[in-house]
C-alpha cells in the first residue's frame, strides 16, 4: 500500500501531505501518547481498553487535549474506510502540538492528532499467521527504563530504549528480551513475554517496569476461562530459558510462539496451543461470524 | 520573530512549510540526535565540541547519515543569514528519516535534517542576562534515566524524562534538579549544576547519568585558568542545598546563578562572579572584539 491516506488534525490526507510541524512537541521531544490498535473486519479490537490506556498516558504526560474518544474512534473509522482496509494495523497519536522551544510545556490548546494505518491480513483460524517464523528473542545490555524515570504503564513516542535494544540483536534474533535495571526479565521491546512451566502460565508482573499490554490482559483472561492456572511475578533469564513453553504477545502478533531465547531452543506445547486456539475463536466469533 | 525561516532537508522554508512526515522516525519514536548551539555575532560558540557530540549521539543511535559537519555548519549559517540573526539560539536535529512502521530501524538512506533558530540577545559584559531572575531549582520524584537504559552522554529527541520532572515543579521553581536512580544529584532537566564550598568548585561527575555539557566543560577550563580548584564527584541533595554558592549552566543560560534550591536560599559569591566575568570576557574577545 504505497500511498494510503492518513488522518491528520481532522483531515484525511495523502502521505505527502501527512506532516507535522518541526515545532511539534511530538517531533522535538517525543512528547506524545499513542496506541497501536488492530482492526478485524473493520472493527477495532479491544477499543475500550486502548482508549483507556491512551487516556492514562495523556494523564501521566499532562496532555489535556480535550478530544472525545468517540471522536477519535470516528477518525480511525474514517481512515480505515477511506483506505478500504478491513483487517489492518492502526496507529493513533496525540501530541501537545506545535509550541515554542521551551521544554516546559504549555497547555495543549492545539493538539496534533495523527491516525495511520496499513493493511494487516488476519491470522488465526481462517488465515495464516501475521508473523513469519516463531520469535527468537535475545537478551542484551540495554535495560528497560525504570518506572521512576518514565512510567512503564504508558505508551509514548519516547522509544529509543527499545530501539537501542533491538540494535543489539544478532542476525538470527528478531526481538530484544529486555531486563529491568534489577536484572529480572521485563518484556520484549514491543511485546509481553509468557512462559509455561508444569502447566502453569507465567508472565512478568506489571509491578516491574512492564507495559500492561492489551493482548497480555486478554491472554490472562483466556487462561482463566480455560482453567489454566497463571501467576505474575519476577523471573530470571535462566527461568525463562528453561521454560517448557514460551510465547510473546502484542496487538500485531497476537500470540506468537518463541523458538529460542539467546539461541537456547524452547518448544511450544499444549498450553500455547490451547490459548492460541481460544484467541483465534474469540476473534472469529466477535468479528467474522454471521 | 513570528515567521522565521527553517532549514529542512536542504531547503530554507517558512514555518508553514517546515514540516516532517508523520512517518519520520523523529516523530514516531523521538529517534533523532540534536544539538542546541549559541550564535554570537553570527559565529557558532564551540562548534567543534557540538559537532563532536552530535557525531557521538549519531554513533550511539546508529544513525549513519553521511552528512559532513561542514555541510551542517553551512546550513546553520544559511539559516542565520536568511533570518538576519547574529545573536541566536540554534537547534540542529538529524533523524533516520521517514521509514516503515517497524521499530527496528533501516539504514538512514534518507535522513531528515532540521535547523531552527530564534534570536537570543547576548548577555555578558555588553548586555543584560539572557535569563531573567536567578534560577530556583526544585527536586522531585522523577529520576534521571540511568545510563544503562539510555546513554547519558548524548542528546536525543527522547525528552519526556525532563518534561515529567519539569511538570512536577511548584510555581515558584523554574528548573527541575534531577537525582539519579541511586539518589545522588545528577543535573537539571536542561542544565548542569555547579556548587562552591570553601572556594572549591564542584559538579556531578559524568560517571553518573549526567550529560557532559559544552558550557560545563568551558566552565571547568575557566576555573583551571583562574586557579579555582575543582572536583567532580557524587553529591547528595543536602550537600547541594548547603553549598556556599550555586549556579547552573547550559548553552542558552551560560552561567546562571541559583537563588534557592527547594526553597532553601543559596547565595552567589566570589567564585561565581569570577567565572561569570571570565566567561563574558571569553565571548567578548572571541566574537565581538575588533
Amino acid at each position: 500500500m504505497e500511498h494510503p491516506y492518513y488522518h491528520v488534525n481532522g483531515d484525511l490526507v495523502r502521505a505527502d501531505k501527512a506532516t507535522v510541524s518541526v515545532r511539534d512537541r511530538g517531533f522535538r521531544y517525543g512528547d506524545a501518547a499513542f496506541e497501536t490498535i488492530r482492526a478485524y473486519g473493520g472493527e477495532l479490537f479491544e477499543w475500550a481498553a486502548h482508549a483507556d490506556r491512551l487516556d492514562r498516558t495523556c494523564d501521566r504526560l499532562g496532555i489535556d487535549h480535550g478530544i472525545d474518544r468517540d471522536d477519535l474512534r470516528t477518525r480511525i473509522g474514517e481512515t480505515l474506510d477511506r483506505n478500504g482496509f478491513d483487517d489492518a494495523y492502526v496507529r493513533c497519536s496525540i501530541t501537545r502540538g506545535p509550541q515554542s522551544g521551551k521544554l516546559t510545556p504549555q497547555p495543549a490548546a492545539n493538539p496534533t492528532v495523527v491516525v495511520a494505518c496499513k493493511p494487516l491480513p488476519r491470522g488465526g483460524t481462517a488465515g495464516g499467521s501475521v508473523w513469519d517464523p516463531p520469535a527468537t528473542p535475545q537478551t542484551g545490555e540495554t535495560r528497560r527504563i525504570p518506572d521512576e524515570s518514565l512510567p512503564a504503564d504508558v505508551k509514548t513516542h519516547n522509544y529509543l530504549n527499545g530501539i537501542l535494544a533491538r540494535q543489539e540483536l544478532d542476525d538470527d534474533a528478531d526481538e530484544a528480551l529486555m531486563l529491568t535495571t534489577d536484572g529480572v526479565v521485563a518484556e520484549g521491546a514491543t511485546s509481553n513475554l509468557f512462559f509455561v512451566n508444569e502447566g502453569r502460565l507465567h508472565t512478568p508482573s506489571t509491578e516491574s517496569s512492564v507495559l500492561p499490554g492489551i493482548t497480555r490482559s486478554v491472554v490472562l483472561d483466556l487462561a482463566a476461562a480455560a482453567n489454566v492456572p497463571s501467576t505474575t511475578g519476577e523471573y530470571s533469564v535462566e527461568t525463562v530459558r528453561n521454560a517448557d513453553e514460551l510465547f510473546v504477545t502484542n496487538t500485531t502478533w497476537e500470540l506468537r510462539p518463541v523458538a529460542a531465547v539467546d539461541g537456547v531452543e524452547v518448544g511450544g506445547g499444549s498450553v500455547t496451543t490451547t490459548l492460541t486456539e481460544r484467541f483465534d475463536s474469540l476473534i472469529e466469533q466477535q468479528y467474522y461470524s454471521e
